[in-house]
């Protein structure tokens, strides 16, 4: 038997029964508090990351795509899928996982299961982003599209934004009543409503997270009043977009960073010099985010590799000492490390 | 308890542990020649792999990739750094681990370590090419470079082309005593030499492996004489080469991807109009190989994402039906696909 490898061999995992019980051990509303907390920090230090475009591969029923980044100390990337069809099959439309890696020594140092840590740092993210740009006050929101992306971001704005009631929408009145049903009892006012005119009644927020991969308009120019703050997550791939133009000329636009955002957000539909901010800029005080009482918000939201890197580490040091990881030995580590083949050897006897 | 995930949620793991045992298990010889076999069927396939270039992520001390390939249903992509420094601390210069997916559904259907399997499929490739290009009834061939490559391209000569003698040279004699032991008992003449000039004598096939990454002049041009095939394993990195442009002047240049070779291999040293031949199309026949005695070969090998992606299939293959693996609950399976939330909320009880 050869003998056993140093700890840099061992990579702590993170399964998705451990995510599960991580995210129960320190609470739901908790975590995704601890998760804008950690991608806002991040996005005050949006300069120095390396912003390398996510790399997909496309098929004609979806994409893989991986999506890297680096702070210059940690390494990080996602593999993650989307495949709409995948529902019809009793499988996730999106499913994905995580790495982060030594820089300096370029091993890796955590793997996690990302499909529940992708569904909470979205919602994370946007809440981040409405703390920033939402009316000061705002109690309503709609949420339009109550898939499985809906509760995290109720509860995200709840915690984060201090909403306290969601007035939820979906085509589909099952969508609804189950996302109703997951809610109740956490403190939030739900309100199932029979269209998306209904259910942006009064709301000072709107959020817009629905599924298929086509040019969609769940919300038309009239259903806007002025004053409200626009999420859109939905739109976050070419040809899939939920605003009627019209409403994204009204509205001043925030992004996360352009170069993908005009490719995979609301904003392909506009000409490609069409001015809009990036967040970052908003978060360090560069530029102004809402600057009146009148004014629409939008954040055109299509998921960045930044913040999947900022959930990635809060996951790390959440773990620390914990027993929510297991170790998995994935790293070869021979006493001599120019010699792989004698640990190979060893490992016979 | 929530309701255990189905299969689906399980991606198979094979550790470095595991993968140690299935190399012994079908002996090593037999998994380099079921490799080059399994290789050389995807080189005929080459045309219908989509070839996305590998994505880099440098910083001062080395860098991290990300090597994606699919070929319309298996997509596969390897991690992979490259750290020279790192032997100085004890660690490995190259870690590696890669995933398959099923591209219909996006889900992981494997995940190993790659550290060992990528020695392995780098031996098994070099060896597949000289099949194809060296001189009929080699038998003789100087390993130029003693490190942790050098015993397993040894031995896939030995096993897919018939080589008998193996003539070791090392900057390091330490290096090449411990090649010299760990090959010692598999059949193979091994001859330590003190010079690179010594080990070339009498050697119908030459293979350089050294790892510093500046231009270095392991092969000077009066070393290779006529008819040799030189297997150019070690300049895979832009700065990092070799051969003296002399010889490259003299050989016929046979290179796995051209983008990337030009970039990464020894003809960076050379014009980017400098004539290359594509090894898939020796391989289906479309283009000759080797065309006379006196012809020097020389097998530009950089490493290219569908090796990773042959020696990833190959090893899903031969675990099945084995212990050779365990099961990561890696992916969030929800009994309804679009209830994310209440899976997660099942767990808590």
């Amino acid at each position: 038997m050869s003998k056993p490898p140093s700890s840099r061999a061992y990579v702590p995992f993170v399964s998705v029964e451990n995510m599960m019980a991580l995210i129960h051990h320190f609470g739901i509303e908790q975590v995704l508090t601890l998760l804008a907390d950690e991608i806002e920090a991040d996005f005050w230090r949006w300069e120095l990351f390396d912003k390398t475009p996510r790399v997909a591969s496309h098929s004609s029923v979806g994409v893989i795509e991986l999506m890297p980044t680096s702070d210059g100390e940690t390494y990080g990337f996602k593999y993650v899928n989307g495949h709409p069809k995948n529902t019809r099959e009793g499988l996730q439309t999106v499913t994905a996982f995580g790495v982060l890696a030594d820089v300096d020594s370029g091993y890796p140092i955590l793997l996690s299961e990302m499909t529940l840590l992708t569904a909470l740092r979205t919602a994370a993210a946007s809440a981040m982003a409405a703390r920033h740009l939402a009316p000061k006050g705002a109690r309503s929101m709609a949420m339009i599209g109550n898939g499985a992306q809906s509760e995290f971001q109720c509860l995200a704005f709840k915690a984060i934004c201090g909403i306290d009631t969601v007035r939820l929408f979906d085509i589909d009145p099952e969508a609804t009543a189950r996302c109703a049903r997951n809610l109740a009892g956490r403190g939030l006012e739900v309100v199932q409503c029979r269209s998306g005119q209904e259910a942006v009644e009064g709301a000072e927020i709107i959020t817009t997270c629905t599924a298929d991969k086509q040019y969609a308009t769940i919300l038309t120019d009239n259903m806007v009043g002025s004053g409200v703050h626009i999420n859109a997550i939905g739109g976050d791939c070419p040809g899939k977009t939920e605003l009627h133009r019209d409403i994204l000329l009204r509205s001043s636009i925030f992004v996360e960073y352009p170069p993908q955002t005009r490719i995979e957000g609301e904003i392909q539909q506009l000409e490609p010099d069409h001015p809009v901010t990036e967040l970052w800029q908003v978060i360090t005080g560069q530029v102004a985010g809402r600057t009146s009482e009148r004014q629409i918000t939008l954040f055109d939201s299509v998921g960045f590799a930044i913040e999947d890197f900022s959930a990635l580490r809060l996951v790390l040091r959440l773990i620390e000492g914990t027993e929510f990881y297991t170790e998995l030995d994935m790293i070869a580590d021979p006493d001599d490390p120019r010699d792989l083949f004698g640990m190979l050897e060893r490992a016979k006897r």
